[in-house]
């Protein structure tokens, strides 16, 4: 029997109970950090010189040069052509709703005029190049090739090139093919810190990409929040999670395999049930422990379930809105009749499933938006990966003489006010008033 | 004499030299690192006493509650009430154009439903609650009030409260006036380190926020670094920067102050300017010499324009456009002819100022975009802060019965792909084939 936590909402401590499950210790080991910070100075002094001594050193491949790491495209190629014919028709039936859904994101530039004749505006530009990690192993993800690249190149990004470690020389074909499908640039046999710091920094065979984005380990993650700011990065994310509200409408073991498909993902992902019948949660226990055995990676979600999982009884439905508010999910199921009307009192997720044919699993596969959302309750303020993390903005602003006349004694005005006199000076050279 | 350097970029060793004239050093002080993260964590711990405590002991201000430091209402309108009139109406003006043009950045939520009635969308929600940093002392910066807050509220964050250090209990009426007229809805007389962790954890009389923006010293930087992921932060600043390309056409000692206006700000700063004519770049030097004396900042613009400002001779201004893509400045003047089509070439900057009448100072102040810039070369991958920084958006996910029969296909077998055999048996539960 596998003993997933009850808890009630009406019960007195809930909400330090709550608060307690959802608690995850994201502090940084230390010896992680030296390493890394070692691995980057050493690619940004040595440039080529270390990524290869690393790369022989972790992946146990000896290369000659940079040059002999770079995965030709006839490789990607052969890699798509040699997919079971389902599987390609899968790849390329999800990249094609991946990208239907991302163009809706695109935005355009805009300005507007002012009756003195000034133009002010917002001009939107593209990310010039951007590097994409990819995890080798077992966590090679084509899903996550395809969810990474496919926003950067709607967005209009010229180069996306990937780094993808291959340990003992081993490359993964469905994560080549996924870089065809997907649009890939260029790709090199690299991986971990060094990998982040040849993207971050350049090297003397790849060049300095503008943003670097994708999934990885421990040491990857803080390779990527150590390069921020020489580039940018998406976030890094914490353990994965799923909150489902049900009002019980929804078949038992549907839900019970929905808690499983995030508890898979690893020992310390969340999986919680928010339902105001007490009866359907027992049932929604009783097919957990029924389906259990029959899970290839049962051992996983045993544990993922026992330390982090709930079936939570609540008030009614409000109050479950409320409760996944305040959680602001990675992901949100809404498992009930009028899903859609539920959903309008929801403000903080990142997806939001509606309805019991929107089973998470859809969505991180090819309903179309992005499966890379924010995590640990940074719902709150931010939000899927999009087209919008490979664009940026600049803003416009052409001042008329005529505007300038008004515009000028404003912030002569307020630049007195903050002792910064030479900007005052500075909009004052354009009044009539100083040129005659 | 100032003497700023002199560049070409037809000398041989141009490209390294402007390197190095860019670099700057962010790299982070231990000692305020440590200090930092001891008073994050006493307050993380202690709430209203730890920041009682170190309000006392950095501000000399002794209060018995942290409610004693809130600031009323009231003293924000009799502020606000004892501006001189042309101050009051300066920043009036000045918010009123600032919250025009970041209206124009309002996005709305979409969605689109496919034949077979699923429905996939975007929805946009403002951030709950904002906090707001502002400097005490000299660098209250008014403007940096109504820059920060103003596009928070034209988000529709229901809640955005001010932080200002008060050193000696002395408050700045402008500050006070500033947040009046932008709409802030509550302050304490709090700052440093302590006040970033009272708006990031929350304490008994502060309520946590979502997000913390505005500029601080090496501590509130080091404070809102550690924050980041239990609340969103906007970035951290480096120093500010101008570059203006000229072709000679707007009078040199125009040029000149708008090299100062950013000189000013600190010894760090950092003004450039490129111009295809010898002799204009000559005359701006002695414009800057003439003009220097009359500074009362003088002695910060010598600092800054001797050791980090340049004026550099172009071949035209094509290649001063991209020298401009390259340094990716913050604020670029293109005080030129037909500006407009001059910036067309730009695709890295922060904000472009386009013709001789459009001075940094207008924008900095009132033109109506923010002032808050990317610095450092970030301009490649990041934004001005904006309505878009103050919002989230969640993805929409409603799969019809229909849908979920291809969708659910498509899932399972990448599912099976990458060995997730949850998420595949989620989706195939949904499939008619399974319910019969």
């Amino acid at each position: 029997m596998l003993s997933i936590k009850r808890l009630s909402s009406a019960s007195e401590n809930f909400a330090a109970t709550l608060r307690q499950l959802l608690a995850f210790d994201a502090s940084q080991d230390e010896s992680i950090e030296r390493a890394t910070a070692d691995i980057l100075r050493q690619v940004q002094e040595h440039g080529d010189t270390a990524l290869l001594d690393y790369t022989h050193r972790f992946d146990r491949v000896q290369a000659e040069s940079v040059a002999a790491l770079e995965i030709p495209k006839s490789e990607w190629q052969a890699a798509l052509n040699g997919l079971p014919a389902d599987q390609r028709a899968a790849l390329e039936a999800a990249a094609e709703r991946v990208r239907t859904y991302h163009e809706h994101q695109r935005t355009q530039s805009w300005s507007y005029t002012e009756a003195d004749g000034t133009v002010l505006g917002q001009k939107i530009t593209p990310l010039d190049r951007v590097g994409l990690y990819v995890p080798g192993g077992k966590a090679a993800y084509p899903s996550s090739v395809l969810m990474n690249a496919i926003p950067a190149k709607v967005a209009g990004v010229a180069e996306v090139v990937m780094v993808t470690p291959t340990p003992g020389g081993v490359r993964n074909p469905i994560v080549l093919a996924a870089a065809a499908i997907a649009g890939v640039d260029r790709a090199w046999a690299i991986g971990g810190a060094q990998a982040v710091g040849a993207l971050a920094y350049g090297t003397q065979s790849i060049a300095a990409v503008d943003k670097i984005v994708g999934p990885g380990n421990a040491y990857v993650a803080a390779a990527k929040r150590r390069v921020f700011g020489t580039v940018g990065i998406d976030m890094i994310a914490g353990p994965s999670e799923i909150l489902i509200i049900a009002d019980g409408t929804t078949p038992a073991h549907w839900v019970a395999m929905d808690l499983f498909s995030q508890a898979e993902h690893d020992e310390l992902a969340q999986s919680i049930l928010l339902c105001p019948d007490a009866q359907y949660l027992d049932e929604v226990e009783r097919e957990i422990n029924r389906l259990l055995p029959s899970m290839p990676r049962a051992d996983i979600i045993r544990t993922s379930l026992t330390n982090r999982g709930a079936l939570i009884l609540v008030k009614d439905i409000d109050e479950a809105c409320a409760i996944a508010n305040d959680i602001a999910p990675e992901h949100l199921e809404i498992s009930t009749e009028n899903a859609h009307a539920v959903a309008e009192n929801i403000r903080h997720a990142g997806a939001i499933f509606m309805g019991r044919f929107s089973s998470e699993s859809l969505g991180d596969y090819c309903a179309g938006p992005n499966h890379v959302l924010p995590t640990s309750r940074t719902a709150r303020f931010s939000s899927p990966l999009g087209v919008y993390d490979f664009q940026k903005r600049s803003s416009l602003i052409q001042v008329s003489h005529q505007g300038a006349q008004t515009l000028g004694k404003i912030a002569a005005t307020l630049a007195y006010g903050e002792g910064l006199q030479a900007h005052a000076a500075s909009a004052e050279y354009r009044l009539d008033a100083a040129n005659t």
